[in-house]
């Protein structure tokens, strides 16, 4: 599906959103690619992320979906609007390992109300994606003035 | 419903699991009652928790949600088992300030392979709570040798 | 909590309602009883409702959901008002028998935008109710004009 | 993902499931295509299907994309196993109408003990079709002396 973003600096916007926001910048989520409707962020997988058999913390792959979507959201609205979580559903497919963790989040389906998105969540080991969490949310648009 | 722990040292096997889990450290998820079927827990609600607008961010409301329906499913199974989260859904019903975050999770239909759990999170600001998130998931029971 | 209608005469509004739902009406869901912000429906568990072991097939039972948490936003909503399922999650706690099944549905936030709601799903046996699935949804409030 | 069955006979199995399956049959969900992993299935879009405007009804949608995964996940297991719907998400993206209705399952996570599937559902009108609602599920993999 090839969707159109409502903001021309979409790019500059999400930026923006994600240089304020305190928990993004905690756990380093760094986007590397930004398109309309979608985005792909990554991050070291640091000790701290880790549950008590040293694998990926839940936590932490929800975490990181919930802000896959919310930027990928963010890509397609117009520059005033906000985004906000509704809900989301993560399902938890391997537990992961691995030197960094991978988010890559859409838009499936934009709306004038939500978007409806989804988020894939990889653990990369010497250079070897394992696909370990996936996640689908509704994300409602918010007009500033509300 | 009245749940029976299939641990008599419940209370002790979850301290244990959570003492040696590096996020819930890192968040300083601290649990304040633990009951059979049941945890509660809280933390300050600090500066790095905040997404872009200062409230508390979905994926720190996630993380809470998601390691407190873990450790409640911990509460009830055998000394040596291990507990999963399967999937976890998460809505989000208010936006959240103030200085504490407590998170209150439960096990709502315990079963031998899987327990489904429910974790309500709330704010508190100036003693008053504010229920901001509702979260249920599915926690699998896996027994040690598998 | 105490929740307040937008509607005076939202019984008959949900009444109104269900009469023009051709599937509510195909599965005989009847609803006995309703209040601001909650209803009760039920139905005879007919063998077409069975999936191939003779229990009730999970999407019977989403289908009542569905129509449980839809029934019980549409009793807060204004006269006009429509209400739409956004997105539901369903977990199937039990397998089910009996002679007859129960929705109930409630609202658990409600909202201007949104009514988050949950249902719980019963098979009765001999007059002995069993819970067999627990859902939660978002109901997203639309006007007329819209 | 290239995915292979448990049960070289995988067609036979599901065909016989879905057989002696009374909801299936009542709103004649007829499979189409059945691979290693994934069905497509259609019905006619019946008046009783309807909700109180004319469109598809959430719990109709909901009952397929059940059905959709389940059979999916039936083409995977060894024969005497049986599959169990655990929980289901499904987000409602557009309303629907037309002369069919078209259900795609399939498995996007094998596993031993469970399958995560996924199941997307369109709405066919003058050969035309449109996604109306995408679900995620898990399927639990239960043994016959279970």
């Amino acid at each position: 599906m090839d969707i159109k973003s409502r903001n021309r600096e979409y790019k500059e916007y999400v930026l923006e959103k994600i240089g304020s926001n305190h928990f993004s910048k905690h756990i380093d989520f760094t986007i590397t690619e930004i398109k309309e409707g979608s985005i792909v962020a990554e991050t070291c997988f640091e000790t701290y992320m880790q549950q008590q058999d040293g694998f990926v913390h839940g936590g932490i792959s929800s975490a990181f979906a919930d802000m896959a979507c919310g930027f990928a959201a963010y890509s397609l609205v117009e520059k005033g609007q906000r985004v906000m979580t509704v809900e989301m559903k993560i399902s938890y497919f391997s537990r992961g390992m691995g030197d960094r963790i991978i988010a890559r989040g859409k838009v499936v389906k934009p709306g004038k109300r939500f978007h409806f998105c989804e988020a894939e969540i990889f653990t990369v080991k010497e250079g070897k994606e394992t696909l370990i969490a996936k996640a689908s949310s509704t994300m409602a648009v918010i007009d500033l003035k509300e």
